[in-house]
């Protein structure tokens, strides 16, 4: 069986080609002392963490899952260790600011850190997976006081975060929620209320847990405007706070994971921000989560096409036509086969030009916080912005869809758990769904960050596409540039075209919001491959970066075209489905 | 929650009004007493069993799975009483023919039935699941003697058969398996070997389980050629033979099918049909098998629009573009908005379209069997012979992408067991992989069923297809109609282009096979809806259909298209991906 490798190689490229990161760190004050060998010794480091101390515990972690006793949850044998080492070593302080304790290193390290930790156990790195984001919340919006007391154990990993917003009858509509919050008599706040699918709400990998809760203030109005923010330790001066876990999820995949249902009595917590403006507090932590989500489905991807690989490599099953040169035998690897070349190559492709995408979003992440010109940093935030939802959407269905394609080149071995395979297609599901289901976040790309007529979004990405196109003429690429030229023409009048019937029809972007997604990554895979192709070359790297391009353009880039069709047809859906 | 409801009104409609089947089986001697009042009958009945004493077992059987003790395997509680009804009923004879001991009811009455079982629960539908398969079988190729013994038990149920072709080094390329078979002195077989993933391999639901095992013989040839089929019961005269069950498999789903490896030790056993000829004797059972797995498929797809549709037309999430006439409250349901309407018409339309296809191809083999012309039958069993491996293939796939979808609908709650979706998807998954990979059917119909030059089938469907076109004139549909004549024009050209490119380059259909594979799916279902909404419109049905095929050929027919051109593309595929 095939064990995970970090995919260290093709992070690099991406780093120090795809992107050129150094020149744009050299110009950030803040990264000063970022250079590749640094990033690559951090990325190494990170592999071996990844490989070692999480790979070995994804299969039995599925296997054990979490248990609930009495109010107690304890993550699966082995959990709490790694989770201990990881703390030693230092990982979670990576990308927090040397002022607080940090390291103060790129964004972009991290996600590399995240790609390999969901990769390697999905299920492990849900406990530490949104501590960044709760950090990054608690720097903008906590008092002095708060800070000083928490931001330390989040730095150092001492203490994990959860981000409790969902209750049984607030879902996706966040504003549905009813857990109430009232003022004490010390300026703290007494919290009451349920919170449902609390991802490591109760866990024994620390003693100190924060949520991070959303909550009505008794004069709060209804709807998302009336939501605060709230942070509640699960332990106040050394005693229990009022919040108790009242049993976990049984789950399709990451059983590792404690998904918790939490009850709120009496619960001491600290506002965050302003009264009723917490969504924009969360929305600090939740738009790194996304990004984070997003990289979950790279990780799987990359899993998937590493399991899949190998196994087709050396399975040998019936004659391909035609056979290898070197074909020997009554049969040949499976990997010979048209039907298993088409599904490996996908993987292969898919995975490499999401770390393209999902990477330059956390660099743009990188320059809107530290980019010494206010239009360069507006520019990145900007298009990061865009690319967040897309990434989140578009990579989870992607390792879904890939996991089960590389299933499908285990055959019937793929379905049994003596293959790591079938738990990854179960573990990627969840992905698809939350921090804002995929549908969500088509929704927010189309009508948030593409329709608006004073969102840069879309005017940005159409300018990176078809300067990368123009910069295809004279290549063996040049006919598929041409393609990408066309097709971000289609791309730009779906646009035009929806915000002019906007107004008559406000439901037509809700209707063509998933295809638009889905073409709109599709394009701009093309970019990154059309990129990949030409950075390669310019560089005289040796690889096949060529030929993935053209595998994509050949393949994968017409469902581009597919899907602006399908979104600007024109159906109407008329009553509910009987 | 929404338990399984058996979509009778559905299945009347197909065979009613879409096949009309009557028109044949009055013309067809051994259905002479069949009719509509006889066959809804059937199929109500059929609907209890499944609704009452089949679903119920679902959830516990796949949290309780199969119990391996030292050479014995268990179902999960309820399933042999379960069956024990099942053949108390008489279900396993329905099909059988009477002078076997049979009902002699048409195959197409025993699809309806076997939608139902494997909608309401797959793991233990798997059990007779082949059993028909076998009795044909056991018809075909056995002598008198071991028809006289064997097949009474088939056809009452009290025995129940296996399918024993894989081995660990064969799969999907059964020319590799290695079991062997001795001739005896008293003209039976020693059998000794090992064979994997065997369904149902023991259990105990029956006392006796007949094995039919493929095995080479001393003087075998290499290869395919060589693969005899033989008899071979669990318990001979009383005793035990020499099989022995040394395990069973855990697997992502249909955890009640218990999935054994079988060792042959001495195995007494019969040769079926001629030596080294066992391949064309299996088929017999494995073409039944493989539209039964599409079966499976369909069975998933209803069930999974109905858990959406059920809990879509509840839940009740952010306000909808535009909002309902009728909307009250904060939130409306999820079905009003349109992402989850698309996903809901998209189960309703591909699962009733799956039904048309499927109960047609059932009806093609009732044909092919009892028709009175030859040439009437030679052209059902073209007919069946090419939509087999398409049902088998994309309905499977269907199912499994229609459960992701529903789980979709239910958000975090469908990624946990308390809702059944989630199960559904992991039962849903193996069946692209069993009876043959979807890639291996995907060949089988293009290289054997499409291509070559003397096949019918390519024709055949053609001109079913183009015939509807016709029929759609002067109609609401027209203009859909005269897209899928134009489609159905690309779709011979690429034929012909393969045909021609076949001779040079070999391996061309064998890339192009997934995605001609479903192009042709897409223009029958195309073909199914042109018809059903005719067939409701010249009976004056009051029903959506012809809302359903506008809504097909605007979202989903597109899909057709869109195969066709990646299959004729351009690109080769070069080296193996490294």
């Amino acid at each position: 069986m095939q064990n995970y490798q970090a995919p260290l190689d093709e992070m690099r490229f991406v780093i120090e080609h795809w992107l050129d990161a150094r020149q744009d760190w050299e110009r950030m004050p803040a990264f000063a002392e970022v250079d590749y060998s640094l990033a690559a010794q951090v990325l190494a480091e990170a592999a071996r963490f990844a490989e070692e101390r999480l790979a070995p515990l994804n299969a039995p972690g599925d296997r054990q899952g979490c248990r609930y006793e009495a109010g107690r949850v304890f993550a699966p044998d082995g959990f709490a260790d790694a989770y201990k080492a990881y703390v030693e070593a230092g990982w979670p302080s990576l990308a927090c600011a040397v002022e607080s304790g940090g390291q103060g290193l790129p964004q972009l390290l991290n996600v590399g850190l995240l790609e390999m930790l969901y990769a390697a156990n999905h299920a492990w790195a849900m406990y530490p997976g949104i501590a960044h984001g709760a950090y990054e919340c608690l720097q903008q919006f906590a008092s002095d006081g708060l800070r000083a007391e928490y931001l330390p154990g989040l730095v150092d990993g001492t203490c994990l975060p959860t981000m409790c917003l969902t209750e049984s009858q607030a879902g996706s509509d966040v504003g549905l929620l009813r857990c109430r919050a009232e003022l004490a008599e010390d300026g703290s706040y007494r919290l009451d209320g349920n919170k449902l699918f609390i991802s490591g709400g109760e866990h024994d990998l620390t003693e100190d847990i924060l949520h991070l809760v959303l909550a009505r203030l008794p004069d709060a109005p209804p709807g998302t405007a009336g939501i605060s923010l709230f942070l509640v330790p699960k332990r106040v001066d050394g005693l229990a706070n009022g919040v108790i876990c009242d049993g976990i999820e049984h789950k399709m995949g990451i059983k590792g994971s404690a998904t918790c249902s939490l009850r709120f009595e009496r619960a001491k917590g600290w506002l965050l921000g302003e009264p009723h403006k917490g969504l924009a507090a969360m929305f600090v932590m939740m738009n790194g989560a996304r990004l984070h989500v997003g990289l979950q489905g790279l990780g799987h991807a990359e899993f998937a096409w590493q399991q899949a690989r190998a196994y087709a490599g050396e399975r040998r099953q019936m004659r391909a036509v035609p056979r290898p040169k070197d074909a020997v035998g009554a049969a040949d690897v499976i990997a010979a086969h048209p039907a298993m070349q088409r599904i490996l190559m996908t993987l292969k492709v898919q995975s490499q030009g999401m770390r393209m995408l999902g990477f330059w979003a956390a660099h743009l992440l990188d320059t809107a916080e530290h980019g010494v010109e206010s239009a360069q940093r507006v520019e990145a935030l900007a298009l990061a912005s865009v690319l967040t939802p897309l990434i989140k959407a578009c990579f989870t269905d992607q390792g879904f869809q890939l996991a089960s394609q590389a299933l499908q080149v285990f055959g019937g071995y793929g379905y049994c758990s003596e293959y790591p395979i079938e738990q990854t297609l179960r573990d990627s599901r969840i992905a698809m769904i939350y921090e804002g289901t995929n549908e969500i976040q088509a929704n927010d790309l189309l009508l948030r960050k593409l329709l608006p007529v004073g969102a840069p979004g879309a005017a940005l990405l159409a300018s990176q596409v078809r300067s990368e196109c123009r910069r295809a003429e004279g290549t063996a690429l040049q006919g598929r540039a041409e393609d990408l030229a066309v097709l971000l023409g289609e791309w730009e009048r779906a646009l035009q075209t929806l915000r002019q019937e906007q107004a008559e029809q406000p439901q037509r972007p809700y209707e063509a919001a998933v295809d638009l997604l889905h073409a709109t990554a599709s394009m701009l895979q093309g970019y990154a491959w059309l990129r990949a192709a030409r950075v390669s070359r310019e560089r005289g790297l040796v690889d096949e970066r060529e030929a993935s391009a053209q595998f994509f353009f050949r393949y994968l880039f017409p469902e581009a075209g597919h899907r602006i069709r399908l979104a600007m047809g024109d159906w109407k859906p008329g009553a509910f489905p009987q």
